[in-house]
Parts: C-alpha cells; sequence; structure tokens
C-alpha cells in the first residue's frame, strides 16, 4: 500500500486540467516513487519549517488526523513527525498546488524546533555570494539551538539520525 | 550542462554530514534528474508561492542574477520565472534545507501573481474534510484572479499552458 500511486488508492482518478487546476475536488499525483512532496511552514509566522515527502498512507492520515505524517525515504518507513520526541505538528491548513502535485501544510509545533540538527527550520542558513562567480557561502539566521541533537537522536550506520531509545 | 547533477558542476563537492548539515559551504545535491526542489515565498508576506524544480543553470542564475529561474518539466527548457509576461520575481534571500536537497527563495513578485491559473499563490484552495473517510474537497482561498490566463497563455497540443506570441 505504501508505494502505491496515491491517486490509486484512496483518491478519485484525476479528471482533465481544468477540473484538476480549477476544480473542488482533491485530486492529487505522486511521482514516480509514489511519493508527493510537502512544504510545512508555521501557521502563525508562515515562515517555512521543512519540506519532505508523504506517500498515500502519510497524506491520509495527515488529513484525517490533523498531525502531520510523512515518509521517511532514508527509513524507507512512515514518520509522524515528533511522535517520539513531543514535536508534534498539529495541521491548522491543508493546501494543495494547482497542478495537485504538492501539498502546503500549515502547522502549530509543539517543542519549537522542527529540524533534526536542532534548529527552529530546517532552513537555517542563508546563500551569500562572496565572488564573481559561483562562491557562496552559508550564514546562519539562528544563533542557538533549540535541543542539541546528540542527546536526542543516536547516528545509524548509514549516518541517518535515529531517536534514541 | 543542464541535465549534469548539480554538485558536479558548478558547485564543491559534498563533504560530511556534518559539513552539508552544519557548514558554511553551499554544496547542493540534485536528485537523479539533476534537479533540485525550490520553495519560493513573498518575501514580505512570507506567503508561499509556488514551488518549482531547479537545474544546475537555473540556481546558478538564481543566485548570480537575482532573479529566480526554474527548469521546466513540461517544457524541458529553462524558465525565468515572468521573463515573457513581467511577473519577474525579484530575488532578496536564498536559504538552503538541512541536508541541502531544497532551496527556499524569499523574493517580490512584479505584477502580483506567481500561479499561471492566474492566481496570486498556486496555493489557492485549501483541502477540507467533507466525511468520515477520505472525502475532500477543495475550497478556493483567492476569490479573483489576478490576471485571465485565456489572455496570456495558448495551450499546447500536450496541454502545457504557453505564453501567447
Amino acid at each position: 500500500m505504501r508505494s502505491a500511486p496515491i491517486e490509486r488508492v484512496w483518491f478519485p482518478q484525476r479528471g482533465t486540467l481544468l477540473e484538476i487546476e480549477e476544480g473542488v475536488q482533491l485530486q492529487p499525483r505522486s511521482d514516480e516513487r509514489g511519493l508527493i512532496p510537502c512544504v510545512t511552514q508555521d501557521a502563525t509566522t508562515l515562515e517555512v519549517r521543512m519540506v519532505a515527502v508523504m506517500n498515500a498512507e502519510a497524506l491520509v492520515l495527515t488529513l484525517t488526523t490533523r498531525q502531520a505524517h510523512y515518509w521517511s525515504r532514508s527509513r524507507q518507513k512512515l514518520w509522524g513527525k515528533g511522535e517520539q520526541r513531543r514535536l508534534v505538528q498539529h495541521v491548522e491548513h491543508v493546501l494543495v498546488h494547482d497542478d495537485q502535485d504538492c501539498m502546503l501544510l500549515r502547522v502549530r509545533i509543539e517543542g519549537g524546533a522542527s529540524c533534526h540538527v536542532g534548529y527552529r527550520s530546517c532552513f537555517f542558513r542563508e546563500v551569500t555570494r562572496l565572488g564573481p562567480r559561483t562562491d557562496f557561502a552559508l550564514n546562519s539566521l539562528e544563533t542557538r539551538k533549540v535541543f542539541e541533537p546528540s542527546q536526542v537522536y543516536q547516528t545509524a550506520q548509514d549516518g541517518t539520525p535515529m531517536v534514541k531509545p
């Protein structure tokens, strides 16, 4: 079920371009992996916190439980954001991209952090240009971590952060 | 050049996980298609306007010209957003995701519309749940189009909107 295309299992068959782009029916489209990208922003500040992917099950669970769920590509499993660390994302609004191949969540986040590195947002660094060509540096926009990852995670052999048991 | 992975052509070799996630060097990673997703939000309101993809050339052009460029998958060509319709996106900030596989632009948009359907944002519809199961409807969040697509676009045989000559 997890790898089935989103539109075949849970949602109506996709209609015409007009129905998809301007209609009133949710007809999401997953990619060749059965996944749909999802942007998650803070419902109050509108700061973009993270970008992840959902499979059909994650999307349906997000829509029905109103807690954000994603699909972890590194761990190949369903991932209820924060389920083990109390950084739960409570979903206030779910929006869909014009061609219904991308979702947008507006969430309220318990604990304040969205990023496994420990920062509030996964987008905690800004690109600045140093030279006339492609010489770029990253400047951190957040001065302090919300939590210290080494106290929360252990690292799997492939480098994937895993919540400590 | 357009299909080459981003990190091989323009940017430094990716380092350790620590360098990628917490370092100060831009080391973006493209997917198997040589593309990196990009979220674009209004620099003032932080409203998310669209999600698209960039190839290496689009990313470099965005960083160096400070006007947003993307890669059109349907037309398989570089796409300087709004170049033909004066809906240019002026880039004020470029942020990068923790694992550097996604970009975030904060832009100022001439003309006000980001969506080819004519609305301010591509995310102009919200998902609402109608029944106890997966019965969902879409409600429009924008009551008026910024422009009328039929006056701007013609439709290619494959349904792709193309700017009228």
